[in-house]
């Protein structure tokens, strides 16, 4: 372990900058889109484009599948940690978006599975989770540990990345019913309904960011915990495109066609 | 620390027992109930006798308070743990049943309020836990903490006193509505709602229970869970009955009538 350097120690001494205003801390995040949103990916590029085959949409899906299915875990993570009944009433709202409450409402992670059977992927494999990258699960993983453990705000913080999710889901409905002979409406029900849920989880989570977030260093956090985000969708892009464009797949991990 | 015995180190290395068979399983658990519920406790012996002043009950109301508003917390961390979205929809009920849903159910912490504002506590007071027994967070957080650490099993376990709750409910609307004028039907909803809910939960889970541990080891380990759960409730027991009818209350516990 290395000593702190003078000059780091003379940061760390230093005070904080004042906070800045609510107008510039909602700029700071929404900042964080235009630079490193998984929509800048060059595999999502491939996928709405229509130029993936099958076996690479399926190897999509199949590790997409890994992150929903880790959603509602993260969720009751926060929740875990909340001591006031109406954050945990408004975030208990995404745990029933996605895993649904039957027989009323089938839930996110039901119509992510019908994606994935309308690929063709057997559904106990898929949720076996047997064929996913590892790079997925460490990365999904490291999400619900992030939430489970940093301060309550950033935890809240690292959701913003749902405020850049209805361009790229409006870009993907329209880009994969186009592109791809294997891809209906009904396949397609996950997007259309996070384009109406994803803005109304954004829209709360970012007022309770910008009034909660007082000092320079907890807006920062949370700014940061917005590109943390951002890190785990981009890591998954890059696993894909390393196995299944590049071509080098993993031992273990699902195998097109086979 | 001191080295393993040669006598732990043998019981360390001895074959364990052979699983009980589901109904000795099933027997053992349901044996803890009447050697250690809190039923068994002096407290509420005096609570459902009609034996206790209204500062009693204010402070027993008032620290319970932090039970019932601790039990979604500990349901969210169980749900954070759970891979199978059949569980984590099933116990989503609990956490539904106690924070409520807006504008169609109050839930549980709700009807607890009702009870605390009608023996007259400042709600505002009453949610901020600020004159608690701190044996009583104490209790309640290491609930907490138990499900968010122990294997998923036991976890599930440690809800099971839910078993031995019917009766005590029972006895409770029964002695508090006969014996205090400033109780009233109202004022008990909570208790009605829970001789439904309880029941229903405690069913699923003691399935779950049953059906998931399968070694001797993981079946001691759930017994011992709903003995753990006992002493998170007796330790509530004991602290009110030390302050507020042996008289010793702690510096900055809840002081009636002041």
């Amino acid at each position: 372990m290395s000593p702190v350097s003078l000059e780091k120690r003379s940061a760390l001494l230093r005070d904080s900058e004042p906070p800045m205003s609510v107008m510039e801390f909602e700029a700071a995040i929404r900042a964080v889109g235009p630079e490193r949103y998984h929509d800048l990916h060059p595999f999502h590029g491939l996928l709405h484009g229509g130029k993936l085959n099958k076996g690479q949409v399926q190897a999509w899906a199949l590790n997409r599948y890994c992150y929903q299915s880790a959603v509602p875990r993260k969720d009751a993570a926060l929740m875990s940690r909340v001591h006031d009944r109406e954050l945990r009433r408004e975030w208990m709202h995404r745990m029933l978006d996605h895993d649904g409450m039957p027989p009323d409402e089938p839930g996110g992670i039901e119509r992510w599975l019908a994606l994935t059977d309308g690929l063709g992927l057997d559904r106990e494999y898929v949720i076996s989770r047997r064929g996913a990258l590892a790079a997925t699960i460490f990365a999904v993983e490291a999400y619900v540990t992030f939430v489970r453990e940093q301060p309550l705000t950033v935890a809240v913080a690292s959701s913003l990345t749902e405020l850049f999710a209805p361009k790229i889901h409006k870009e993907r409905i329209s880009g994969m019913l186009e592109g791809y002979d294997f891809i209906d409406d009904h396949v397609m029900s996950y997007f259309k309904r996070r384009l109406t849920q994803a803005p109304r989880d954004a829209d709360f989570a970012l007022k309770y960011v910008l009034e909660n977030a007082k000092t320079r260093d907890e807006q920062d956090a949370c700014v940061d915990a917005v590109r943390f985000k951002c890190n785990v969708l981009w890591v998954q892009q890059d696993a894909l495109y390393n196995a299944y464009v590049a071509g080098n797949i993993p031992p273990g991990a699902f195998r097109p066609g086979v």
